[in-house]
């Protein structure tokens, strides 16, 4: 694919506009036909720079989420998860609160979308976990064997949907401040 | 509401109903004419025993979780869990697993499902395990003042919806029994 006929703004532009679109629609009503109108592209060019609707949206949330976990590396685990959470702001959880939440039903009715996110987005995201951890075990935080290490996403996906829907709070850095004091570094005997 | 006028039977086979069709279609496709149609029943019938759509879901969703929580008293947290899960088999785990997909979406976009969610289903919930975990505490299992003890629907939810998100597969006892294992009685001290 040539996709080196888009600059990197002309890319990122179009990537915000099809968050936006998933946020505002939902993945199922999201179009190429609306992507193109919003963006002032063609559909040609949209097929050819990115083959499909699961590839362009597994794409345009990868991009969303530029800080690579594996290189935090503050020297202690609790460090480690305040580093992540630092990054990103209380607006911007709030919105992939919003996507998840878009994005656990899309996956099951639509296997494309599943393995494109998985290969573009959660397999390099959890790549990015289990270096952070791995750092934890060589460090002698955490034991090797602990069964926890391997749960860790679904501890944290669990903190992003369950508190809005039990408790109608957004998910921000004071409630994933005391989740990960609470829950995961005591799972992990941290 | 003269809901004496339906059998427990015929309220039960309306409510399965309803949830098959919630799975099949999910909530915003779902009618009170589709209801209608498929229970052969009439729409007049349904708005004088439920009020609104919402009120219906929630009710049929209570209706769904028969056994109550708080009645569950093994004598140990760990054997109260192993019980829950005992009380639910992997195919009911499945369709559990399957709703709460569709709902956590469509609760955002619902207030009024929302609202008859957590009166209905939530907080009924909530307080059955409440009670077995001030159990715990009063058998001196569980401290007290532990920050886990208000997150541990938060960290089971997480499960039911990371598990096929990440590992594309179904959430079942096996799987349930690990995570209370290695997250859920570590994050309470157990």
């Amino acid at each position: 694919m040539a996709r080196s006929r888009l600059t990197p703004e002309r890319e990122s532009e179009l990537y915000a506009a099809v968050l936006d679109l998933l946020r505002e629609v939902g993945y199922d009503a999201l179009t190429m036909d609306a992507v193109a109108a919003r963006t002032h592209s063609s559909k040609a060019t949209l097929y050819r720079q990115w083959g499909s609707k699961p590839e362009l949206v597994a794409r345009a949330l990868r991009a969303n989420k530029p800080s690579d976990l594996s290189e935090i590396d503050t020297g202690s685990l609790r460090g480690d998860f305040r580093e992540m959470l630092e990054r990103t702001d209380d607006c911007q959880m709030e919105k992939d609160s919003a996507l998840m939440r878009g994005l656990a039903h899309a996956v099951h009715d639509n296997p494309d979308l599943h393995r494109a996110l998985r290969e573009l987005l959660i397999e390099p995201e959890m790549n990015g976990f289990e270096e952070v951890l791995r750092r934890a075990v060589r460090r002698g935080e955490v034991d090797a064997g602990n069964p926890a290490l391997k749960l860790v996403p679904h501890m944290l996906i669990g903190a992003f949907v369950a508190r809005p829907l039990i408790e109608d709070q957004p998910v921000d850095h004071a409630f994933l401040s005391v989740y990960v004091d609470a829950v995961v570094l005591p799972s992990l005997g941290v």
